[in-house]
């Protein structure tokens, strides 16, 4: 396993879903950043469920505490432990269908890697669970991210077959929070809400498509040849689970396109270097442009869903037929959106430092 | 700078378009591999252009030549240092619109990145040229995979908008090779010819889609939760100029799939664990499953375009037009398409050897 | 900050002094080790003072918590955190001192590179307590060296000017842990508890040489050229605080003698190659050779001492005097034995692990 | 192997002795650092045996030539990459003592890390000859280190059991460099280069103490808990070939201080804090203090020697005698000095970036 990730600001994630915690040690956080519990807290409220949209509810009431490096309200250079606890953990079903590896899961490549050890109650570390840590690191970064007047959204571009209108950053701003969707157009977001809750019915679940984008970026952010700002993210993004595929700017219709189409020209504005057009997702060559980071990543349909499925028992080596019990979210990708969000803040973090942007310690 | 990837198969990239050099080293190469100038030459070879698909040709004799780490035909453990030398290159162009950033380029963000001492001819460190490093190790990183059964390939599945139809392993192993498109549709590789041809006569250029495949990958690759083997893939494949997007299994497709058709249900086959399907793409929570592994990149048009372009002069702060001089590829796909399976192979290698799965002499 | 250490078994540590927690990850432990709170425990225990070492005790009922990855009484393959709570902390002093930095402690380094925000309170991240999660992840540690034979251990070999005799490691095993002194020589230990014991009704305080060595250990460990097993060694320890000086074999002995007879003749024992002497400490061109790996490790006088010091007020910016309240070990020698142990078994693993000589499954 | 050093100033060393070439690659330089290749060989030319201390002499016309990562005589931010190619190579007696493992060398130990696949001859990778990459790396380091005021010295303090007497910085920086025994001491030198003359003609070899200042350090470098300023230090130093031990300001010595002895008082000095002794060589807490970093080096005697040595040959597993032919150095010492200067050099440059306090652009 490696489960650490960034070079000067480096996280650490540890826990399992039903283990008694999860957690993230931050490491390289610039000292004097004040930050309190209820920083962390606010984030990981917004990773919260809608009741709506859950099939069976876990109640997770998770409380963000900070076990070290925070002292008299602000960061004090040193690691930060954060955890939640795990309670309200039944782990009964699972035991049940422990060898029946669940299709779309991770149960079968964990049992092969790890020998049939790893902790397979609700996926263990593969569960969506462990992102509350990612968040709470997200809670962090973004702090600092602020500091140089970077801020990072993600929203929800498409669930199942339904698109939003392409939204501008300010409505994006304005209206993503407004539903659970996380997603600008509202009506589309109305959509949305009733194929999950069709889909929820039928026992089956949705897809989607979330867009990441950083606003105020300095141009020059990124370490090439291998340490880009588009492959460190998408390593990032890629941790998440259910995410199948990650494309920047115009992507993959990128392909489509001819040069004279999908280059952006520069030109001057206010002084500065800018393109009028943004195909290129703000990221050239693996370096920032100074002009919108955008980032779209691909969510896979849950693979938890009501009806049964055609597996096999890994003890017995035979076939059998599964009905995944526990709780079921027939679309994670509104769930989502804040862990897009926390990745692309943390990689962003450790870039703007490796960039030299930002003093060990703020004042 | 960041030029080096990987934890125990560790390859560093030097050498820039118009320097002395562009050159390879790689590390942590298993002792008593048996391998000769001649087995990097021949896929450095792969890497050539065709005549027909460049409008300005550099001729590339280029000769790998190995400078330590190989001693009687055989790795010695010791980190292998391969080179090929810079000849034929006329720099007077770059010189002349040295301060005109071309668009689609890193020219802009590597001069603010590096203060305008970046080495700027020919697109310095960001020229396509220095994959010819990644090529030399990856030819060195396939034959590592070849002793655990493991092959790659890759094949061109897009140009344009003209797709290739879907073919099986055995069909692309066999016909991509046949065309200057390594494309295993021969049909579409004739009409993918013509469309790039149309495009070079118009002063433009096209992209397309490349698809990435391992066979034989045994399950248990990949290092969660951060170093999966789609993650450490994609940061890998970002390393190529012009890579827009990463994919695997359905990919974006996935986001409009249902649970229940995405899901790839196991059985049981010939005494192993399969899926039916394979819509996840061979990797499983970031572990390869057994499946093939299939990534798919999106391959942006090529920027250096012959038309009149919109940019700035970068010193003089104002605008400008340029067409850009020097050679154009009217489409870079078919020679990114040994670059893919160079970097999936040295990504492969090093997941391989961090599963515990090589020994680190090879008898 | 930095607080992780090891490339494929990594320990990241965490927490401060007088904070809530000290703790530590513990990454890429194989999966299916049996392991127990009680084998964490033993020992942590073992780094407990004996009350007659200390002027002021704190009573450190420590108590190791698993967080994470361990199920069903084995490892996981997954990240494994422990922790043990601060309790019984009193601050006062601390804060009375704040701007004191105190002589020989990292009071005024760590103000100068935290800006002042560090955690002070008896030393924070530069408290000997961290050590405890050192400890916690090196009962892990020894418990994966014990599959493949290796056996490490570690001794007392001077307290001030008070020299214990060379003993063999029979004796090392059989007698350091008879006294507090972790001394092999019962007589040399006798008079070392006198020499601390006077040492603290003068309010001063003594230092030391620890000696640790590793038995079993395969030939071909470490990692030239720069992950050599002495250089990685050397890192680690470095990392315990008071460590000023690490030596391997003959050590700085070697600079005076003469190649023949600094040289280890080579001779064939038992079917397999060893050396006649071990003036090398069982390491050569960085690799273990498979002699004993010895190496000794300076100890400077604990800094807090009882008597008035000469200091400034890092405030204030003027002189001042200081006694350094709270609990003082007149020798923190003893203590940093099982230290000395952890941080040779960590890196002993993550070497062994690079070496691929250990399954990522220990069945 | 790991053949890279530093995480934002990175090396990689590759190359053998006997091979075509050995060289570095310098990764995460500043972009617009002023340098020749006058500059490295500058530094080159003082790694130079002086003929007097040598007994078969190899000469070295190295020559070092920069074959990337420079332009227009500043560096780009790109990897520079360094060579000296190998030459006046005669490798005909390492064939025929193939399998006579050398007594102090690392032939028997890379004979069985690398399964005998290593290169032998002259040593490998192995022989003191690699350690020209890490001056030519060295020489940049320590320019970048001058812009911001740091100076790195080195000198001889011992030879055998001849000890120079103590030097106070300015006597090191002008006398030192007047002989070849880069000794402060200039009548200590002259017993130094007596004693040696008589080991070679008596064929033996001498070790010594080489100790590295460095001047003008800013307080605050070091990245504790384990990327500390002496840990890395360390590490680094131990990569020398025949470094045995390594310890800081008081170091072995502070075992047997007390504290109130040992402990180095603050005190301000011209407005700024300084401690009015230094026996912490300038190091606290894993972090400089601003005061000199003072660190020694024990350099066991030359392994190889002129006397027949017993030792197995290792492919017929039976006992030899064995008498090293080829160039014997009987001492060192005054050799390894400047690649003592430069590991410092190279260590400190890491950290310096790593504390923020060097841009990445150096205009």
């Amino acid at each position: 396993m490696s489960n650490s990730l960034g070079k000067l600001f480096t996280i650490t994630s540890f826990g399992e879903s039903h283990g008694r915690v999860v957690g993230i040690v931050v490491d390289g956080c610039p000292a004097g950043l004040a930050i309190t519990e209820e920083d962390i807290q606010r984030e990981l409220d917004r990773r919260k469920p809608g009741e709506e949209l859950v099939t069976t509810a876990r109640k997770e009431a998770d409380r963000a505490e900070v076990l070290s490096g925070v002292f008299e309200g602000r960061t004090t250079g040193a690691p930060i432990c954060m955890v939640v606890w795990n309670r309200d953990v039944d782990s009964s079903d699972y035991q049940r269908t422990r060898f029946l590896v669940r299709p779309g899961h991770a149960d079968y490549t964990a049992y092969i890697k790890y020998g049939g050890f790893n902790d397979f109650r609700g996926g263990g570390r593969f569960s969506g669970r462990i992102t509350a840590g990612f968040v709470m690191a997200g809670a962090i970064a973004g702090k600092i991210l602020n500091i140089i007047g970077v801020e990072v959204m993600a929203h929800t571009v498409a669930v199942g077959d339904i698109a939003a209108r392409p939204a501008e950053v300010d409505q994006i701003r304005r209206k993503a929070g407004l539903n659970r969707l996380h997603c600008a157009d509202s009506e589309a977001a109305g959509e949305m809400m009733k194929a999950i809750e069709r889909a929820r019915q039928q026992g089956d679940s949705l897809g989607g498509i979330i867009e990441g984008i950083a606003i105020g970026l300095p141009a020059g952010l990124g370490e090439p040849t291998f340490d880009t700002l588009d492959g460190e993210l998408a390593r990032a993004l890629f941790a998440i689970p259910a995410v199948k595929g990650v494309e920047f700017g115009s992507g993959f219709q990128a392909a489509k396109k001819r040069g004279s189409q999908n280059n952006d020209p520069f030109t001057i504005e206010d002084g500065g270097i800018v393109t009028t057009s943004n195909n290129a997702g703000g990221v050239l060559g693996g370096i920032s442009s100074g002009m919108p980071l955008v980032v779209r990543v691909a969510v896979k349909p849950t693979a938890s869903i009501a009806s049964s499925q055609q597996t096999v028992d890994i003890k017995e080596m035979k076939g059998a037929s599964l009905e995944v019990a526990g709780r079921h979210y027939a679309c994670i990708v509104p769930r989502a959106v804040v862990v897009v969000e926390s990745m692309m803040a943390i990689t962003l973090c450790d870039l703007v430092l490796r960039a030299g942007l930002l003093p060990r310690v703020i004042k």
